[in-house]
């Protein structure tokens, strides 16, 4: 570990170096609702129709291109059954799994900024 | 514990009550720039020209947009020194420090989705 130094000499490649990574994962999980979509399917495979209805306020063609980018990086997988009707079926790769931590802690996160929201609200 | 059911039969209003929390953390810290931004401030105090250097490819505009958005929501507060000329710091807040794990689950995530990406192009 170097010395300590005040807060505003550290270096900036250091933060630079933290900050690509974070923008790597955002550029994946961008918008509003990818990890939706994600969470969704973490509760099992599911139909088109079955997610556009649980996703709030979702549009079928906003979930139709965020499904595509996520199956274009293998968060997502779509199965085809060849039966008459044909059934398509949407799942999550072991890959969109590894997503779990990243989403339990922007779920706690955000549960508690909800409250801090509405306790300030009730104490004005 | 509820019984294992099919996953196909779950209720809908478990999976929306899980995404709900979610969605408000991403309505917080929506767009490309908000945790580089909070980054960068948990090296340190800030002025504005620092951060502009230290954030890859962020314009001025989206910079001070993205303060402001930030100092309204009180992840970081806006500091100015009467001295001459005027000296205007940003630092982050004690509420901004509580989105440390959301960070740090955010990098770990990228930086094994990077190794990823540069394992399957080297292999092909």
């Amino acid at each position: 570990m170097a010395k300590p130094k005040p807060a505003n000499a550290k270096d900036p490649a250091e933060c630079t170096q933290m900050i690509l990574p974070v923008r790597d994962a955002l550029d994946i999980l961008s918008g509003k609702w990818k990890l939706p979509i994600i969470i969704s399917l973490s509760f099992g495979n599911k139909r088109f129709s079955q997610m556009a209805r649980e996703i709030p306020n979702i549009t079928d063609r906003m979930l139709s291109k965020e499904l595509r980018d996520l199956e274009i990086n293998q968060l997502v997988k779509r199965t085809v059954y060849p039966s008459v009707p044909v059934v398509v079926e949407y799942s999550m790769t072991q890959y969109g799994k590894s997503l779990e931590r990243v989403i339990g802690e922007l779920r706690n996160w955000g549960m508690q900024h909800r409250k801090r929201i509405i306790t300030k609200k009730s104490s004005e």
